[in-house]
């Protein structure tokens, strides 16, 4: 399986008659698929009545369809629990911050005993039913989980144990929160709280604590099926597919103990592609490891306010971007589109009726094209030579006060990732607790909050050769969301060799401007007012009361450099530094045309660098590498032209 | 009766002195108001306490009037229900989403038992004690049902029993559903809910039966009432006063009882006029005949963001228009100007202090000019040679899920109606099984289910030599709100000779362009992609990768013709495309000037011509006709200039 | 203490460590600070679990800071309850519309008496202790109290009991309210409910009614603590903090036990200055004397959207623009930054690192600046030789229905407040019931309810020689919230010498003109039709169908008269009319330049003229006096340049 590029879908047989499912077969075989993701939402055809199981019927459809050469990655059907549960028990569903059981798709309570139990039952029975099947490759556990933020009395217990074993003493619990902040100091565990609507009010340290224990709960959830599996079938790989950059779950914590990362895409065709990139890149960091894409769009989104054709071309652009990113399978949502409720549009390879849609001949193609170079590439790892921090601890931090709605994390780390793809540079996204001794430089935007572990972390990588850029809004609070009592950025001020005196908070009406390296750009939303304490000024402001007080620092530390970038709001201003930086660090940087996009992939003897066209319009390219095209085997060297949402494949080495 | 146009108002004697009643009536018979609806929200002072009726007060007020001449529809007083009845039976009042009582003006529940035996006590009262009034004409059941969507647990019950009765099993009802769909299969009757905020998920088929569920319960409601009244008077016309344009009660249904449909109006100063007129439209045509309007707004709405003065002639324009277009009765709202709680606006014929507003003297200038030809006016109905389909169910449908935020399906059938209105064509707006054979052509947008029951009704008229106009996104579901599993637009594929391989959906900011008849349009929202079976091509798209493919088509059926229309978006399109029609159809059109509406009246014998100004100016116009002016007897021919909000009705035959 | 000017901070000092204090102690006597807000929200701290006190730890910081001779206001800790409280009584929290507890900050019921109970107690222990300190001036009753709106079970019992008070019957209730309409007549006492969301229609009276109950309540809840202090410390000098413009809660009735008004000033960086203005003018209007700013903006606020940085020399504006509007009192919220949740921006007079802002600097400046002129300024008070009516009870009834969305209380009052700011004029805000036998004229913007109290009180003003301005929009109501049923403006026509026939209500996309002294003007928003009898027509209209009728009228009224402003929309207009009636009533007005504000404070001898510059450039003013620079004792006469954000304060007399 890892010497080729999966490429599948998603197929409900349960959903079609029986009599059709020798024609679906033969349609995906002639399209080359080669896996399929079956059982998804399936609980109430698996166990129609409680605790009686039924699987007969998908192992004949599964049978039917290895006989033709197609492998299974099997889903545990949690997220649509059945009616006969949910009647017997409701509370296995989410209640609201009024305690009321507010449901939605997919919110059950992930704390809850009683579900854990039948969640349990059933994997088990399945786990046991399908580990030896030789067509079996793999499990996607839920689906597209949720941290669902329950305030019901099972979670109000669950919270109090879990804070229990974080602080200890009730003391340590007061102390980290700042409860003498309004006289809200508890003098028994049985006093805290679920941060509800019947609160009077709920600390920004309590509301922290509990998105993380939310989080932990839906990663428990998840691990205890994986456990399951794992203890059934341990030469199963086990993935999930991700929301994508949904910001409730810790996905570096959700992933350990899985086998490979997914993740769902369903990019709009008039969207800000380098977000799909972003969502790609932050998947395919969470384990380092290529990444398996669960559901990549291949028609209708159901949830948009309007939905644009998906032209001719588009569907393969898809399916290469998530193969350059990472992606070593690629399974199209899904085979023949939905006819109930909320899923009706056109989102399958096959309309309602059973014919193709125009993807089913692109998919065709692609796997066509793949044949030649697939078993090659399904071994090379994309090449990242630069990291920038993605912390969901400070999204957290943030989403509990936002305090400034021109200030967003997310933002402003894109605002530095859309100049390094600009750049041709593909970096990873990784938490700040991840080693970072690989990396030619690390950017870190806005780390509000900085833990001792962190602290070390960051020194260490500096002290050792490293290069840092921090981001504006940084080294302000303790990790529990409280600020400090010592000179900003705290514990980075040491590394960075400076402090911050003052700061500023510009809406979209109002700028300021700084002049970096005699150019002049105009900056707003987050200012930072420096006072060098040992850093080298960068950049000066130009006006208001603090013209020329530092808004930009450089300072030597151990054997590295740490930048401060004290501003936001300049694309120039971040692509100007992050070239500056490139160049000193040796990162190769290439120069693009708007809408191109690069990365390469390799295993150290042969390396695939991929050229994609986002476009309408044809793109020509100077390629860095002599090489051929890994489709046709042309010879490729200088200048290339690619189409119009076309992709070039540039292979060299062995 | 029948012989004269109704004009009355609305009349709370239990709001002022009794010593002011004389002079009230004094003023009504010198503005020769005829009619009066009394009794409305007077439940309180008719049963003061439980089981005590006492009608004594309002008896003296009709004994006093009567004498004057007056008449009167008295009102079932349901929908302001008594303190005391709450305060015992707060479950009379509807529970929301959340099961919790949440109230708003006439939110009972209509299911409640306990709401219908008290319900059922006061209008079997009233019915008894006024059968034989010699003044009584008729009544007013309720006053603006809603269909008010209750979640209590008698609803529940009633909902299941409601399903039982439409899918016979459990079976029927998953299947119909699509329950497989998030796995939601239901093993037995109680697992059925409401679609309420503690279900994990609303299938949408569920909803559009919990809207048709509802609408049913408020018929069942408003029919109760009918029976009773019925029973003991069955010489008394009943109507209802409908909210207008509101969408939650199918009129169709509820009003099969009712001896004549009534509409209360609320037009703003500076409204589009086209909207006042298919509110009345569409009222007509739930009976197609002749209609109450039962408030007509002469002053101040008390529930707007700001109130216009309303100019002088306004009120006697909105008279005539309600005439125009089949009104047979026009009620002013109200007599004196309200002074308490929500209605304290000058919104009366007389100011709050007793003494005439202008509408006063609009008011008697009416009433004077129609002196002349009212008795002639009173038998004839509206001419309506086309008819548009508009159905509650599409509606509904719509409203389970709205998928694209810029598709709106009474904006659609709007489209059509506006460029009718334009030509000096009034359509009626029909329930699409209702019986076609009378319409020159029919307009059908976005009949996106159908029923076998609407094929057949359909496929009969064209066969019979009928044209029927069909508006994009059709035909893709079942009447249960599932997609069909057989190509587009499904049911309605024969008679239009056209499969649909795709579609597209622009929001504001994008178009494409057609070509028909050698005229370019652009167009978007929705587009259709239309694969042509035996149809003729009349227009193609121009751009992007599907230009060249049918846009619009025609196919003979049987002795008829078929149009599809799959694109929307551009006013002058539909006016081309209806100009033509309507010339094969030998439909007479008319140019009429901006802000100028015609509408004809006839028995066969007498006929008129209104001929309205909505505009503030002058506007000149070729009258169709030789004949007298209907108010003055003066010759009219060729050419007449009507003024601003001016009205010239054309009287020719007999 | 009454013979200088406070200025002060508040101080937690159970946020910090106690080997802190010394050094803190220390910044503030070299700022200057005199005076301590201490104790608010540390009940925790001050009864750390039921019945238990502590008040060694704030004995201990006061025994400190009061041997450097600094003095203290203490707080009532009410807003933030303990924990344990609300543990053990979950229901002295507020419910909502829905009858579920529903927190926020200090949303506690205000009618339970179980909270009353635990609040008597502390303030109880509190007073006895501190008493008789010597150090102690004065006393904050809770903090920013708000008029909750409590929907409990308690509250409702109240609320009848409230009503019957006012009442007497339930006859007179249903008559006041209009109960009739839409048949909601009471027959007994308990049918009496709470305007909650069961409720089929809330009255608008009944929502008058309470909100009226709802702030009584609130004061009801001062009082007690005030009635408490006042018992053991009657020296001191009791206040409390008011949230500013907040509507809910009627400040005049409030504040009637307070020795001296306070208020809490947060204004933005580039607020629209007029509205700090406004808020300081209605605190000292409240008791027609000097007030105490008890928290005044130095650093960020924490709940804006964006923060400017606050510019060097503003913090001593504010401090400046404070007393020269009557403050008596500025404490500086708060000495060092919070770190703890909600409010962890840097909004201290020191940093969260314990180092000094800018703003310290600043306020040393004003304390060594004040020191020549301090005990001279504090016997004074600010003139105000006019008066703008605002009634807590109008804004009341206007919420109950807003009815217009372009008409807002608040907005039309600032028309002309803002001119009389630009003319030099401060003018008193104050309750229509208050004596107006001093002022030279009175403006009443929108008196739409007018009770016949308010009227005897105008009429008296008017009759012995005063001057009144009435706005558009007024004499409709009953004090009740229903509409008289005699012609408008009622109560008010008589001494105004007209009817109103009609208004009409224009968004801000439509206007009229009119002319008024050979000017045309364009007006909208609320226009009324005038019809004299017996005033004489000021202004006239210009278009539409009331071209011709009066706009503005003035009428004589015993010795004075009577002006009635029937338009809005024009600020040239509002201009215009108050210049001449200034000149008229013989006020004496000034030219200002833009952005500079313009007050003085007199004891009879001794005066002081304030002129501020809030602009960011420097302003030349003429100065209406000869006098010397309070600050400098330099001699001022002629023109004056005041630089930016710069303060000039004329001394002249004794």
């Amino acid at each position: 399986m890892d010497n080729q590029i999966l490429i599948g879908t998603s197929y409900y047989s349960e959903h079609w008659p029986r009599e059709r499912w020798p024609e679906d077969i033969r349609l995906m075989r002639e399209a080359g698929i080669n896996v399929l993701r079956v059982s998804e939402l399936a609980w109430s055809r698996l166990e129609p009545t409680e605790g009686n199981f039924d699987f007969a019927w998908l192992d004949d459809f599964m049978e039917m369809a290895s006989r033709e050469g197609i492998r299974f990655i099997l889903t545990t059907p949690i997220e649509g629990s059945p009616v006969w549960l949910r009647h017997k028990h409701p509370e296995v569903v989410r209640a609201d911050e009024f305690g009321r059981i507010h449901a939605d798709r997919g919110f059950h309570c992930h704390t809850s005993r009683i579900f854990a139990h039948y969640v349990a039952r059933i994997v088990e029975k399945m786990a046991e039913h399908y580990a030896d099947h030789p067509a079996v490759i793999g499990w996607q556990i839920d689906n597209e989980l949720r941290a669902v933020h329950c305030y019901c009395d099972e979670c109000r217990i669950e919270f109090r144990k879990w804070l229990r074993v974080k602080y200890g003493t009730l003391d340590h619990l007061n102390e980290a929160w700042g409860t003498v902040f309004w006289s809200q100091i508890y003098n028994e565990w049985e006093e805290v709280e679920l941060p509800a609507a019947d609160q009077l009010t709920k600390s920004i340290s309590q509301l922290l604590d509990f998105y993380r224990f939310s989080s932990d709960a839906t990663a428990k959830h998840l691990n205890m099926q994986v456990d399951i599996i794992k203890r059934h079938a341990p030469h199963h790989k086990v993935t999930h597919n991700s929301l994508g950059l949904y910001i409730w779950l810790d996905l570096y914590k959700l992933a350990k103990k899985l086998d490979v990362m997914g993740v769902d895409l369903y990019p709009d065709v008039d969207t800000d592609n380098v977000y799909t990139c972003l969502n790609l890149d932050v998947h395919r960091s969470v384990k380092r490891d290529n990444m398996w894409i669960m559901e990549q769009k291949n028609g209708y989104f159901n949830y948009s306010d309007y939905n644009l054709a998906i032209e001719p071309g588009l569907v393969r652009f898809w399916t290469y971007q998530d193969i350059a990113r990472g992606g070593n399978a690629v399974l199209y949502y899904r085979w023949r589109s939905g006819r109930f409720s909320w899923e009706q549009n056109p989102n399958g390879i096959l309309r309602h009726d059973g014919t193709p849609r125009r993807a089913y001949d692109e998919i065709k193609q692609v796997t066509r094209e793949l044949a030649g170079f697939s078993s090659d590439l399904a071994g090379t790892r994309v090449e990242s030579p630069v990291a920038i921090l993605h912390s969901y601890d400070q999204i957290w931090a943030f989403e509990s006060q936002k305090q400034y709605s021109n200030f967003n994390y997310r933002k402003h780390i894109t605002a530095y990732y859309r100049e390094l793809l600009r750049m041709g540079i593909t970096p990873d996204l990784i938490d700040p607790a991840m080693d970072l001794s690989g990396y030619a430089f690390v950017v870190a935007p806005s780390m509000s909050m900085v833990s001792d572990e962190i602290r070390e972390n960051l020194e260490r990588y500096v002290r050792e050769g490293g290069c840092l850029i921090i981001g504006a809004r940084s080294g302000m609070k303790s990790w529990e969301n409280t600020t400090i009592d010592t000179p900003w950025p705290g514990l980075l001020s040491d590394m960075a060799g400076i402090e911050i005196d003052e700061f500023e908070v510009l809406p979209d009406h109002y700028s300021n401007g700084i002049v970096y390296r005699n150019r002049e750009y105009r900056v707003n939303s987050w200012l930072d007012m420096i006072k060098p304490k040992g850093a080298e000024t960068l950049a000066a402001y130009t006006e208001k009361f603090y013209a020329g007080r530092t808004a930009i620092s450089v300072n030597r530390f151990g054997e590295g450099r740490v930048y401060y970038v004290g501003v936001m709001g300049s694309r120039e201003l971040i692509r100007d530094i992050l070239c500056d930086v490139a160049d000193e660090r040796g990162v190769v940087r290439q120069q693009l045309p708007d809408d191109v996009f690069l990365t390469r992939r390799s295993d150290g003897r042969t390396r695939f660098a991929f050229y994609l066209n986002y476009g309408r319009e044809p793109r020509t390219v100077s390629l860095a590498e002599e090489g051929t095209d890994a489709m046709t085997g042309a010879a490729l060297s200088g200048e290339a032209t690619i189409p119009a949402l076309g992709v070039l494949v540039v292979r060299t080495g062995a």
